[in-house]
């Protein structure tokens, strides 16, 4: 089996770790976190003191990072990625991030002879623990197809979507529908209270057809019970609505939702909401 | 079984009156274009020369009309329903119109002893043949109960929401959603294509998680074949955003998403595409 090198231990990364050890991976990561790395520690991880230490006793590296500057850094910053990687590793970036720069890092590790493939994912916690991420992957097909068990282990929808920046390509597609659904369900629950409808009882007329989404299904009994948990934070929702508005002003063309999202989500990371599940965003309205 | 008079014989009325005759209930229409309204003959229904005509021999008129206007007339000209019903003639309006008009035209019958149900439904062309519509219904409780039987024999989900105008309210509510989350998928789609990706597999990946929709699973398919037949046509789409628009107004208060499908709508039916489906919005942008 591969030796995999996984970096990036947040409330994501554990859970997927821990997820390819339960299905026999060796797994390796960056000793930075004592705490929060203990539980894999006691599944049997193995501890480098520096990515790029890690990334050469491995045959694949896993990213699951917040942004796009975080993976810069870990993959060529001094002591990274590339400074341990042999020529045939190959980086599997997982974290959602610019396209455009997805595609130029890709382009940088395949001059030192490794291969990259992009593949962030959709889901959330619930998913990556469940294993039943959704995982939207871009690069070269082979290299895809080498790393196909390590992604099973870890979702269960297991797109391919074409060369590399398509997996991110993809996502922000993904982020533009369901932040725009989810601002949908919102505003339809809002018009309901204002209007002075029963929200339940409309809740379940709309869901039941062609108004259905994901977003009202899931979300909306949430916003009527107040339950403002993060699945999704806010602020990462407008991390990646973000992203959004930076790559579609790179391709042109008019995308009034995309730009309608971005000043919504904007607004409510401004209004102090960042840290509430993305569900949170009716409370820009309504305290 | 109550004798039902059936006035709006159009692409909805036509399937609806023939699922009630199916059921057992004697049904009577207004004849006037007996073309159309041929298979119906066939099917036994009898023929008025007037609506009030046929609200005289009816206890229940149903009608299923194009707009507010039309409803009005229908109900209070000279030979209109109002003009033949006795005290105890229930009327249930299954078109989508104003709710402001909806509890207005009640008040008015009320006063001639007849009870209205606003019940506008939603599943269009498909759901009327099938009997499966989502039917919700706003009026006096007890005129529900007593409908119950009528209104199952026309659709699948049948809810009801509150006192007189609460269906079309909830309709309305559920136009807002769907008008937004099919803006979100062809947007999707658009975004897709504009980035090189191939537009079948990114729909497949986008409508297998968190941004999935029924517009998006049901419509996005026939955007990518090029399949703009009308099941809901543009021009009702754009009809009943306008509704929409017009009662948030009376309202008050800031509802961006339905802000902008009013003016995405509005410029699809001035740039011709009124009688393509509502999957045909991509047209406004690709041609």
């Amino acid at each position: 089996m591969q030796k995999i090198g996984f970096i990036g231990t947040g409330v994501m990364g554990r859970p997927m770790a821990a997820n390819l050890l339960r299905r026999g991976f060796p797994v390796g990561i960056v000793g930075r976190h004592p705490e929060r790395e203990a539980a894999l520690v006691e599944l049997g991880v193995e501890v480098a003191k520096t990515a790029g230490e890690l990334a050469a006793g491995c045959d694949v590296v896993i990213l699951m990072l917040p942004d796009t500057q975080t993976v810069e850094q870990v993959l060529f910053d001094d002591g990274g990625v590339a400074s341990g990687a042999r020529a045939g590793t190959i980086v599997i970036d997982m974290s959602t991030i610019s396209p455009t720069k997805t595609m130029e890092f890709a382009s940088r590790l395949e001059g030192a002879g490794c291969a990259m493939l992009d593949a962030p994912v959709s889901g959330g916690e619930k998913g990556a623990i469940e294993g039943t991420l959704g995982i939207m992957v871009g690069g070269p097909q082979k290299t895809f197809e080498k790393c196909c068990g390590i992604l099973e282990a870890m979702g269960r929808t297991i797109t391919y979507t074409g060369p590399s920046g398509c997996g991110q390509k993809t996502k922000l597609v993904n982020q533009l529908v369901g932040a725009t659904n989810l601002l949908a369900a919102v505003e339809g629950l809002r018009l309901a209270r204002a209007a002075g409808l029963d929200a339940e009882t409309t809740l379940r007329a709309v869901s039941s057809g062609a108004a259905a989404s994901w977003m009202l299904v899931n979300l909306g009994p949430k916003i009527l019970e107040k339950d403002f948990a993060p699945g999704f934070s806010l602020r990462l929702q407008y991390k990646d609505v973000s992203l959004l508005s930076e790559w579609i002003a790179g391709l042109g063309g008019e995308y009034p939702a995309a730009g309608l999202i971005e000043s919504i989500y904007r607004q409510a990371v401004e209004a102090g909401l960042s840290e509430q599940g993305n569900q949170g965003l009716i409370n820009l309205w309504e305290q």
